[in-house]
């Protein structure tokens, strides 16, 4: 060893129970999976597995689409992916916001040089159909970008009216689906969905930094007309050497799917542990069953609910919005959030997540998905929150919030 | 189990020997790492692992910069992020290029809106310093980017001159340091450059998927200048929320530092598993020391090149400016070189690397890095070689390839 280096001591994360919005725990197939061994990327066996991660997400997706494939990066990489590659400045884009993660749709969209309308939704309420159809009808946008269920509010917007809605349009819906897939009913093809984004970190139960994504043949026909192929690799006779290009090239689909296809052009260097990870979650997932997931999600974390709410705890935003995996609860008057959040972790291992912008301090988020959406993780979750509560001053009832949520998982075997 | 669910089989992929031009074995060591369980992304213990990574990769980058982190993605992602956050549109760059990454470096800087101003050097060769001198002069370019070891044609382009050339002339230098760091000696301080990017893939022996980068306080102030913050998350009485702005969200330095200083702003979610190898990497090499990592990749390849010069065989680029990590080998005459290939992979789990544009079908890459740059790997891959060669009709003599290596050895010992 070097005399001079400074290594630190060996990796040894501490073992939490994450039950914030996400990154969560993951299935310990997928940590076995980004332990194996490297392949080369053009070996048979690698583009073997790329081609098995299609087939995979296309069932997760419940899709047909062809273009079925990861994005190198967290889940945004996959956001900006696809609207990099999609819209041309001057584009007018509408944004439908419900949350921070609206926020960061529009935000995107402006750097891509879109004109960008904005729809804004009171935090903790979702869109009515209407109100997307008249936005349609007054501002003709090319394309409709909107998240799904945005973390920062827990509200899942329902998308089947809102996909004909746009088709019928003529526009081009862009769902971001990150904190959704796998844990929350998804339709891509029967909700008429043209391209739809994901991340690995919320229901798929996986690590974050790779963004499963699907998109149709409509979106396909979008970027490959702005195709354009690198000088060092390019063939005789490509045409569009110096026409219009899409302003990224790491996030450019039209390569991308050369890459994904048997064509197999050279672009980025897969990143293998991470396509093994996710090969992984979506076979984890499709072996449980989608209805299956969907329906544990579901009543896991009616269990949770019914528990807080007999801890007298209030639970933030439209009920019936909520989405399946995560619920957001309203911090007690005098109750310190960030304290309370900080004995959760420190004195006894559970994560529970904050709060951005407008409910910074004022809910904190308890996320059940993936690995972590099962009975125990929530009788232990709600046993003790109830003691850092009282610890912290709360008036918590003892023991009513686990009693409360074992009844409800005794009634739903 | 769903039954109409296609799930494949459990992942095992097979064991290969990858001596192509990366991405190459991991060090075991980085493979556990990969294994470990998930952090909340702002549990102290995971931004305690982010301020290590800092640590280390000052380290393994040789420089005092504050400014040491990871981008989530692979190598070429750490380019765009850099060059995306730096150039705004109309900016000269000039852009050095001697094989296919520096075609890549003139592709994205164009996609950002440069005015590139290239200058080549024939496949095989490097720069003198005069050259480049000439065209900072003639040009007056505000950012120069070029690679540092250029895996296409194996070629390393010597730096020590080209970074005081450039600060001379007030002109910002970009190198790509993805096939070089940690296996060639980089002095990012010492030499003068401003941002330095890389990947984990090659010398530093982890998977593909995150990339190590660093850039100084001159490159620092250039993004701050042109930093936005997300509606959905900015500090009340920020000023420039409709000025310039760089136009990728998920590549925008300026919001990457804020992730990874104490303010910890809300980005993207660090990929946790892939910081996990980061992090692995970085302490292997740091703990067999920089210099004794530099001179094990040099005198193992060193024996490789003995070893195939023994077999007749021509090897590709001019000798002093040769790479430490990777090797052209002429494809002989009559000789199918995919064949070669097919067969060192299939029959016997060796991967040599093909090659790109002008060079395709001509030479073979053969590479030694990280973990796999050691003897047996080298005896190993020349063997079969030599039997390769034979059975594809090649007249490559038996044993002179593995003895002329294995004496290289025996003397460097």
């Amino acid at each position: 060893m070097s005399q001079s280096s400074i290594i630190f001591e060996d990796l040894d994360p501490p073992k939490r129970l994450l039950m914030g919005p996400g990154p969560v725990d993951v299935y310990p197939s997928v940590l076995e999976a980004l332990s194996k061994p490297m392949l080369g990327q053009f070996d048979p066996q690698f583009t073997e597995y790329m081609n098995q991660v299609m087939v995979l997400f296309r069932q997760v997706f419940r899709t047909e689409n062809e273009w079925t494939l990861l994005i190198d990066g967290t889940s945004r990489a996959a956001i900006e992916a696809c609207l990099v590659s999609m819209i041309e400045p001057g584009d007018r884009v509408l944004v439908p916001r419900f949350g921070r993660f609206g926020f960061l749709l529009s935000e995107i969209s402006k750097r891509c040089g879109a004109e960008v309308i904005t729809l804004d939704a009171e935090w903790g309420t979702v869109f009515e159909p209407d109100q997307i159809a008249d936005a349609l009808k007054s501002h003709a946008p090319k394309y409709v970008t909107m998240v799904h269920g945005d973390t920062s509010t827990t509200m899942a917007q329902p998308l089947e009216e809102i996909g004909p809605l746009c088709r019928e349009a003529g526009t081009i819906l862009h769902i971001d689906a990150c904190a959704t897939l796998g844990g929350n009913p998804l339709e891509v093809d029967d909700w008429q969905l043209d391209v739809v984004t994901a991340g690995l970190q919320k229901c798929m139960s996986g690590p974050p930094g790779s963004a499963p994504t699907t998109f149709n043949d409509r979106v396909a026909e979008i970027v490959s007309n702005r195709k354009h192929i690198e000088a060092g690799i390019r063939p005789d006779g490509f045409e569009n050497a110096d026409g219009p290009c899409i302003s990224s090239n790491y996030f450019d689909l039209s390569m991308l799917m050369d890459y994904w296809s048997p064509s197999r052009l050279n672009h980025h260097t897969e990143a293998t542990s991470m396509l093994y990870a996710a090969r992984e979650c979506a076979r984890v997932i499709l072996s449980e069953g989608l209805e299956q997931v969907f329906k544990r999600h579901r009543s896991v974390n009616a269990a949770l609910r019914a528990g807080l709410e007999a801890m007298e705890l209030k639970l933030f935003g439209e009920a019936k919005y909520r989405m399946a995996n995560v619920t957001g609860v309203v911090i007690p008057d005098g109750v310190d959030g960030e304290a309370v959040r900080r004995d959760m972790l420190n004195d006894f291992g559970i994560e529970i997540g904050t709060s951005f912008g407008p409910l910074h301090g004022k809910i904190w988020r308890i996320g059940s998905m993936g690995h972590v959406c099962r009975q125990e993780h929530v009788l232990r979750c709600l046993d003790t929150l109830t003691t850092v509560l009282q610890r912290n001053g709360a008036s918590t009832p003892s023991h009513v919030g686990v009693d409360t949520a074992e009844n409800c998982f005794g009634a739903d075997k």
